[in-house]
């Protein structure tokens, strides 16, 4: 799934020393904050081992109720008294995994509060440096070098990912990931040539390879014609561009960003960011001009995680298990957004700062976008044509304004968008987009395959392996306050022929009919809801 | 669900006489067809009965293999060579329903092909004059004065919906409907103030009152607040306003409209329009440059019905199963779109022709649109980070192509959008939107529900009965040709814990995985999809 960045650091790596000061209680911590993290980590006596690797630096929220009293106040007003700066840190050292809690109040004197070492199963997330090095260890690996010359290939045209192994139960003791490699060369879409049935296992620790198998060899796609580079693809891919669109708003923008806080329309919410999760929405709230109030709506709202499952049993795929957040960072595979492209002309931009493995600041510039949302469709409207004097059409354009992310992990590339609606809703879209993560066949038309191939030929020599996507978010509602319930809408069909005592004691026509059972959901638990379960069924006669 | 129109003719009734002439066989009929047909009809001895209604008139498409030729040439070059043009008639005279096949292709000399008589279960749509004319029988008739007297209601304020029977068994022997009626008064949205528990009987066929029932009272709502016309609505329906939006094209329109022929990027298709159906999509084919030539997808599409049966077993409830392309014609409530509010400023419009039940061409403005959609999205993008020496960013933006229309069917709006995309796939998209159907009660807070209510107490008083929307497309595809077939993918979960010798032979960690089955549907009936059967399964460990 993901994949390394050798290029990363340098494109991205201009740090700003002009940070706007901390407004805002669950504002992301500032470069000059993440400089204080570091440098109380590396000054603190409680974690002397060196080298020592910043795995996540990021906010320590405050608790709720604080941030609720600097938003809402105690009876109403707000007390805009801002809590303590805290940070929280993974780092990596001496073999172990460390959390630490660092006070950044006042940047010029940060203190750890707390130390701990993680003792149960799983590691932190993998470092852009770590997959840059890890990388970096297979063409000078005799036996890789040996099966890429049997093969063929050129060690120069490899370029290879960076795999989590995937958890199958027990206590990993060894910080290890898989290498699988493609071959390069004129294409930028290596992952259209995977050089299949070669896995080297890298230590991350020590950064060695420390496992290697050249299990079976398959012809490696020749990959024609999907080339994607504009000027460099084929008349088939580029084909006869429609004409383009600009989105213009003649009266200017509607929404204006002071800080991390946006406005718009009868929305207020605040953007934060944490380059686990990325985007992270808080304070959520709107306007009701009726009942002269600000109602709340969402607390808190991310993306807790992207997993990933492969479904080919195969020695090269069955681990392909990918959790793009919690083993890679969503955060950290979010390149500056196109301009135009990725997000329209009147669009306006923020930047964020991720951390590199010495605790220092990366800026990304364009990192998320805002921008009023206007396809030409309807939000509400309706014709009546009731009375007899006048014909009345009543038509409300549908204007929301999104919040977008693109994360790019490896192969995939997320559009991540918040989109906020004007009657008071949040929508959530995901468009998954990018290429595909493909798997070398000896196949070359699918009248071949007579076994499960675990996917679909998609070409010559190539499978597409089945997987799924499931996008999961951490969801804190708070609607008009803390003291509300999820409540789930059940179903329920009933097939009868007689009367139904209930709806008036006639008897009826009508063989079946479906109503509604509500459940209070009182524990998270209770809020489950089975996808395998049976859907709202049809009905009725 | 669907309400007559007294003002519709008034409004849509200018007959434009200079229609151009026919240059497709999928053309609907001109106004200068209608008038031939009406001509044929009225003059022909099959059908001697008075008064003769038009219940529905349309085109006879020539059959497929005559259009292919004219469209795509019988070995590779069309041939462009007319079919004749005939139309299909549904006409009721005599208490009888006929239909008959009446060849236009010489409009001065149109000539009746055939004429049978319906003879089993069902009955043609309602006329908008049959509704109009059944809703001014309310008012005159004294049982049902008498109860609005009782109830302390305005005769003058009482608007009358006229509803189907729905079909439960049997051939129904009269052609009858009813009527529910609302209070108007002050507000537009009659609908938020039903008259519960008063029914009428009416006979199409006679347009005599034959029924009444008032069989329960309950208060009619007060319906504060719900007042929608611009203007009159209060602060927090009106609420703040974003900011507008409009999408402009520095390029200019990327489509051209020949006829009803539709050219965009790689589509050419057909837009055609039917009375019952809407807009009928024919022809739809990509060009395909890579391959140099023009590629078959979809030969016809269109809406076959509408089907919302609500889910209350009472007497003025249970029969509301409504049909709303058979039993209401979705065309006669395709109202003129408003430009640049039901579609944005780069949008063009299509007119067509209605058909009165006197058989006289009914002109309707902007009926549908067609635009270029725009809404700030992706198409396909890729951030490749993988190479040492290169960031590679490639933004395509979406742009597509979407041939709109509106139908207000009573309290309901359905917009109804096609849209195509350069990546050859077409969307369907339905946008349900206007107001609810609501059901009076004694009920002013959701605490008093005890028993099922069949609904959601929405506001005071107010009862939003549940039900369905089922839309439902014919659809016939020709993807590369006539000689395709559909096929269904069904996941299979396999839970395991042993090794698979269909996958390397390894033991494998992986307790589940999950593959697809392919059943090709050699029939229409092996084609269909349970909505519910178990779905896609949860994976995988």
């Amino acid at each position: 799934m993901a994949h390394h960045a050798m290029l990363l650091i340098v494109v991205l790596g201009v740090l700003s020393i002009t940070t706007p000061g901390t407004t805002h209680p669950l504002d992301p911590l500032s470069a000059a904050e993440i400089t204080a993290v570091r440098t109380a980590v590396l000054a603190s006596p409680l974690v002397p081992a060196r080298p020592l690797h910043f795995h996540y630096v990021g906010l320590d929220e405050p608790d709720k109720p604080d941030v609720l009293a600097y938003a809402y106040g105690a009876a109403g007003s707000s007390s805009h008294a801002l809590p303590p700066r805290r940070a929280f840190v993974i780092a990596r050292a001496g073999g172990q995994s460390h959390e630490l809690r660092v006070d950044v109040t006042n940047a010029s004197s940060p203190s750890v509060l707390s130390h701990a070492v993680h003792r149960g199963a799983g590691f932190p997330t993998i470092t852009l440096e770590e997959q840059f090095a890890a990388q970096a260890l297979a063409p000078a690996y005799p036996p890789f070098a040996e099966s890429m010359r049997t093969r063929g290939l050129l060690v120069e045209d490899v370029i290879c990912s960076v795999l989590p192994v995937g958890w199958f139960g027990g206590a990993g003791a060894r910080r290890v990931a898989k290498l699988q490699c493609f071959v390069a060369g004129a294409t930028a879409n290596y992952y259209a040539r995977p050089i299949e049935g070669v896995t080297m296992v890298v230590d991350l620790d020590r950064l060695a390879i420390v496992g290697f198998r050249d299990r079976v060899a398959y012809p490696v796609p020749k990959a024609e014609g999907t080339e994607y580079r504009a000027g460099k693809a084929g008349p088939a891919l580029a084909g006869p561009a429609p004409a383009p669109g600009v989105v213009v708003q003649p009266e200017g923008r509607g929404f204006d960003i002071d800080g991390h806080v946006v406005r718009w329309a009868n929305w207020e919410f605040h953007v934060g960011y944490d380059v686990r999760a990325g985007a992270v929405i808080s304070l959520a709230s709107v306007h009701d001009e009726d009942a002269g109030l600000r109602r709340r709506v969402l607390y808190r709202g991310f993306v807790s995680e992207i997993f990933v499952p492969y479904m080919d049993l195969s020695e090269e795929w069955y681990y392909r298990t990918f959790l793009d957040a919690g083993e890679f960072d969503l955060g950290l595979w979010a390149y500056p957004l196109q301009p135009g492209a990725d997000c329209p002309a009147n669009a306006a931009y923020l930047d964020s700062y991720n951390v590199d493995q010495d605790g220092n600041p990366v800026k990304v510039r364009n990192m998320m976008c805002v921008f009023e949302r206007y396809a030409g469709d309807v939000a509400w409207r309706h014709t009546e044509s009731g009375f007899p004097s006048q014909l009345i059409t009543e038509v409300r354009s549908d204007v929301s304004l999104v919040v977008r992310m693109v994360v790019s992990a490896g192969n995939y590339d997320y559009i991540l968008d918040w989109e906020f609606k004007t009657s008071g809703s949040i929508k959530f879209v995901v468009s998954l987009t990018g290429i595909l993560e493909m798997k070398a066949t000896s196949y070359t038309h699918a009248d071949e395959i007579t076994v499960d191939a675990h996917g679909t030929l998609v070409s010559e020599n190539t499978l597409a392996i089945y997987h799924d996507h499931y996008v999961t978010y951490y969801l804190d509602l708070d609607i008009d306050g803390t003291n509300n319930s999820f409540v789930k809408n059940i179903i329920i069909t009933t097939r009868r022929n007689t009367g139904n005592p209930t709806t008036g004691g006639a008897d009826t026509p009508r063989r079946s009919y479906w109503t509604v059972r509500r459940e209070v959901a009182e524990t998270e638990a209770d809020g489950k809801v089975d996808v395998d379960a049976v859907p709202a069924p049809t009905c009725c006669s």
